[in-house]
């Protein structure tokens, strides 16, 4: 029950690329809202933002060993993702590993435990997006499996699909729907950016995005204070 | 039942522009401790320091609409304070909402709830104070209220009241009570600032606060290790 | 029952100085992952790392005046260790405290409660690991004790003991075990640095580490996608 | 600023009555959402179920000096209110204070911190709604205010207003809007037993309350599995 | 994109069956500790237990009408499963569809999120897992989907699938693996209830189990206190 | 360093049957609010009070080896105070283990982590105290240590001291100071059994601890609602 699963089918590196400008909030509503892991998964330092192919590893509490098997299966352009069989806070990487995940061209590392090390990884410019931040080691004594689809802060990975993670958190696009998703939030970006404009000049939500009949509709009222 | 109050009394521009320069820590302690927020409301960037007064909103979970509505009745230097009415962790609030509101000289937002866009609100100086930090979206379908009493984070917000923000927390202090706890908080900076001087010369808070004799009366007792 | 005990034993200068520039996590693997407080335990600002002699404190909830006590007990080097007797976030310490402490030589605070002020301990560089930020103030009304052994975070500390202190989070270290747990740090430092080398250069974990076997006998199987 | 108010104004004996067959559910309907507890906020045994008139009492952490005070000031029929200025997980309430209590025929106690002796108080009859179980005890040694206005528990509660409790919660009535909101429980109770006739004899809650039109508009779809 | 799925197959009714008198711990065991809910998935009332097929429904944070959809799609033998796209505290679920589900023959429901009366869910035996219970209502504005795949409390769950349920919390078996993991349970069973027997007459299970000697390879040792 | 330590002295019986009347609370205050773990520690059935000598077993994070080997230090009348190394929620510990423990005269289970088979240990009534109720299970690959101090929610127990629970929560009492503490406790039994009587019969608490006097110095002022 313990297994690697190799050569995993990635994200077309172009599709990636357009998604590395793109926002998680971004993503997240281009694709319906789905696919958002929970908001506890921080990122260990400020500014950085990744896209690319999921390398999932399932791994049992307090232990890492299947970290050291899943650096095998990564190639450039691919992100770690980690999560425990059971909730658990212990620092299951620090910067021996990240060192030999950006030396395979590793872009990050999402994983709902614990990481150590981390002002080491800022220094290295070694994304991570973690539930805690723990010294906390663990053991490598039992086995796991990588590449098979797990949950993930509340999210459905399956191995190959795109990883979009920022300042706002960490979102999962299933494989087969970047292209339309990418579209959809290309188009969303070029709207907001006209909205943008028009309420940095001042314009109301309620008048741009002509609310004001819905909700007179739904009944709401207005008064003036001390009436 | 749902109610948009127009027109509430601010606090004096100039009794909110005293209060800027005073930490909450202080106003908290000038007004006997009362008003702070809960401490799981914190910044969503270090450094930002605010002091307005409130137009707030309550909100239904998982639903902005009523924000939308509430930017209409905001005027410079005011801050917006959001309180759902259950529990809930999406993010509410994003960079164009906040684009609306600095537009309308808002100074920023506290949030019972999440909010995302954090790295572009941050590039902004759009300051935020909210429970959580998330991309997940909200929806516009139901009412809720703009200017009511709510309770936001532990704390009672009525309409107008002076809020201030800081690196510490969230602090409320009622309209009439502004001048009080102005006079209050200042004349506590005075006397903090020449403790400051002889705690940092060395001098004991001990012998600073006279404490010896009351600690002695209660029983305290010295021995040395070992004995 | 309560009481102040003084001239506590500390850790030797030059053993203190060594752990300095030992991270917390390499400090809790050379001591078999003992010691370590709880991961909520967070730094104010990031990037301080310190190594120092507790001096322990035991107040109750609300209530800070041991520390005003406990301030006259402390040498430079020393790192104040506080814990409250039940779950409280009041912020218990703010920058007068550190005026006074940062006076005397002391390097640091450790609370498994609240801080506040924490803008001007920042840029007093005056670091905190708390559990909390909170501008909630506390009375002095209770006593408590001085440099007893307690629990803070889930940790037991002795007075005296050392105290290492980075991002990463807190570590305790008997002051018994200073002299071994140094030999077995520097000695981990030594190794791992150069395992950081291979693993830089794309060498795996798996070879470096000669996984391969024993991951085989656990029954570790292998299989292309798609099979 | 500590203060005792006395012979504040208390819910008619009758109109109390008539609650004490509704349950919160009902009543925060009844009352348009407003005015629960949070859910943290559990009994210590299952089954009870009360309403009564809010005697309030706001504590320091770690300190139930003022509930003794409050005691004189309760009647027959009146619910204990206790929140702490900052959160607390103490044991502020035992057997001793509830045979005081239920000497002077006080129906319960709401606290959002602790209490203790659980076995014994159920064994009595005196139900609590808290946060927290727990043997921790409490100093006296700080004054607080009894019968002043406060929030419980996300709430705001005033000295005299209703407070119903059972299985599902702790819900607060204003004083002023009890025979409003006992009007409209009483009829919602009295619809809802015809709706559940109809909803236990088999038919759909989507014709009972006529929803498919407006879920056809919303644009729900149905399909066949496999399809 | 909201889709309520009709004629999602069931898991047959003999499998069924025999499930009903595994535990939710043996079942996770059986199929190699996969397919648990998170702890924090709670009875309302103790000693339920339920097996059954799923019914999915995807609901917004304080939204329940996708739950009255979901009723029609149920049939005897059912079990409904809940989660929201965002985390939701609300109270989705009380007595008037319970009594709509237990006419149709539906078992029980499962809810990451809230449940409200209680007590008589209780007295109906309806049993309830939820996250929290919560007298607060919803709305019913926002479509959501039935039959979908969905997350529940950190479990993937496909509609159809097998749930199991009882005091120790829920898992969920995928449909198609239910033969497999009733044999391995059954077998299970079998093996612990000798395993006990012995272990009750006085055998250790270092010797049961065979232990000892893996525990001395790994270095185990044994000394005798004050040695 | 892992280790095993046999004969640990206990807590001579006489005392221990002299402490299993007395409440958690008592024996924590007789001991001066020392010894308390965190309120997090829940029975998992109701009623059940036990008092014992500790055997303490240090665990890895999901991993329940270590706990069959410390049924073998098992005596009658002792209690097994289990800790994971870091936090954990799995369920190490079920019916076969509690048979074990049973048929050596063990009174019950201390263990800050999951338990399952929640269900047959209450029919077994064997008494559990734990952080989680959990069915996942754990591995048996990694050594710990049976009879080392360790910290248990919070509270430091060494082997051998006596644990006190019951539905308010566990007490760890030194084993050097049961005596006194079984003195201390017996008279404040005495004591609040008359007071309880006094309170009863409705004397008030702020005459029979006579508080009034203090409660003025201190400042607290009476008024009338209204006023």
């Amino acid at each position: 029950m313990s297994v690697v699963v190799r050569n995993v089918k990635r994200v077309e590196r172009g599709v990636v690329e357009a998604f590395a400008s793109l926002g998680v909030a971004t993503v997240h509503e281009a694709q319906r809202r789905t696919g958002l892991m929970a908001p506890y998964m921080r990122p260990i330092y400020g500014g950085a933002h990744i896209a690319g192919s999921a390398v999932t590893v399932s791994v049992p509490p307090g232990d890492n060993w299947m970290i050291h098997v899943a650096v095998e299966q990564c190639q450039p352009g691919d992100i770690l993702v980690v999560a425990p069989t059971s909730a658990c806070d212990c620092g299951y990487f620090g910067d021996l590993l990240a060192s030999s995940l950006q030396s395979r061209g590793v872009l990050g590392l999402i994983i709902e435990a614990g990481v150590r090390d981390i002002r080491a990884l800022s220094e290295m410019h070694f994304p991570v997006w973690s539930r805690y931040v723990s010294a906390q080691g663990t053991v490598k004594a039992t086995l796991g499996s990588v590449n098979v689809p797990l949950v993930c802060a509340g999210a459905l990975v399956n191995p190959g699909d795109l990883i979009v993670a920022d300042d706002d958190g960490v979102c999962v696009v299933p494989r087969g729907q970047t292209s339309i998703v990418l579209a959809s939030a290309s188009a969303r970006e070029q709207k907001e950016s006209s909205v943008r404009a028009r309420l940095a000049a001042g314009e109301l939500g309620l008048d741009v995005y002509e609310m004001r009949e819905a909700l007179a509709a739904k009944g709401l009222t207005y008064r003036d204070a001390g009436d």
